[in-house]
């Protein structure tokens, strides 16, 4: 008999965003694996450490890239693809022998989620289970506590890496949008807004739901590069009865 | 000293999918409101039911009307706007008696949530919070096991009650979507597919996360009306290391 594969949300940050699903599953677990970059500890990790149990198998995968490399390079391609493999094949081998792994995911698995490529490549072989977790989007937006999209609203998630004139023309298309991976481009999402006629209701949040998070509006931010973990949400929402 | 007004997301439906901060929040409310349609029992109280705290004043708000009227019509507007308004009134009278009042919301508050319309009226003149829940965006792609986007993707959230063409244009345009509002929507939604060229892909979930949910593709669902809590999904992500 295999073990189970779970996947495992836990949310944008907060600690107490972790479902009671979430927590049942990590208790449970033989073996519980987790995304981290070299030589840091793993967010995931840290959500969860209050959780963590004794008698459970730690498996870190760490990236071998990580923001260093384009993403539209072959060389990263290559190197991610491989590292995906090998990240398979080694949580394969703890299902082989019955154990349960519960593989963490910042926020949800599916949504943006590492944890997708191992399901991808395991789930037509193990039973299977994907545990929702809360968004970084719904992290950063009930952080602001601005309400986004209503009724029938269009909503966007726009990746900052778009082209400008992209940016634009799909920021004009949408009622509400929220733009992730901002990192190095703020100056040029700051141009599309502002192209959009935008601007003025755009705001900026950096790390929602932690304990350090940072929520102004995008005109009083300067241009200096943000953290992974910062996102433009950008309302809808007109016409409110 | 006025009590506190918290929005409290339930989740997609499977109680287990609370977060720990959603349930504190529930078992020391004062008061607990809950939206529901009228004749029925409200979905985000039965998500909630094993947690019911035995001394909360309950605080049912049911919609004058929900589908059987046109919402872009100005009789629904008035009728919603009234209602919002009154429910405002009743919660902030527990408010001023120093009561700490949960509003719960199925899904997220801040993700097309009725709680909105609270929070707008109510948030400048008291204290407020929003504890964010698992969207049914999370709960039915999940459900499914289907990763819809990865990378440097573009996501787009489509109410169903857009016209053909419109619907056609944006599916054509982005890399992933989630069609909401399905409903009786289901012969354009699929005709908007077709003219997009990802009928194929589509998937359609009804109750993602609940006891008796269907996970089918979308072109061996017959076009018969579908119920409030169903969604199409329509996977991008085709650039997979």
């Amino acid at each position: 008999m295999s073990g189970r594969l779970i996947g495992v949300g836990t949310g944008p940050g907060d600690p107490e965003l972790l479902t009671l699903k979430a927590l049942r599953a990590i208790e449970t677990a033989d073996v519980i694996a987790h995304f981290l970059k070299r030589g840091r500890n793993g967010n995931a990790r840290s959500i969860v450490a209050a959780h963590w149990p004794d008698k459970a198998i730690e498996l870190p995968l760490p990236y071998p890239v990580t923001t260093e490399m384009d993403r539209r390079e072959d060389g990263y391609k290559a190197q991610i693809g491989a590292f995906f493999d090998e990240s398979a094949k080694n949580i394969a081998e703890h299902l082989d022998q019955g154990r349960t792994v519960a593989v963490l995911s910042e926020g949800d698995p599916f949504f943006y989620g590492s944890y997708m490529h191992i399901h991808v490549r395991l789930a037509p072989h193990y039973p299977t289970e994907v545990i929702a977790g809360i968004t970084s989007l719904s992290g950063c937006w009930s952080q602001a506590g601005v309400p986004l999209m209503q009724g029938d609203d269009v909503f966007t998630v726009l990746p900052g890496t778009l082209e400008l004139s992209d940016l634009a023309r799909r920021l004009g298309e949408t009622d509400s949008a929220v733009i992730m991976k901002v990192g190095r481009n703020l100056p040029k999402i700051r141009q599309a807004l502002e192209a959009a006629g935008k601007i003025d209701r755009a705001i900026y949040v950096e790390r929602g739901t932690m304990a350090d998070s940072v929520v102004t509006p995008l005109a009083e931010r300067d241009d200096s590069p943000a953290p992974y973990f910062s996102q433009v949400l950008v309302p809808g929402w007109k016409d409110r009865p």
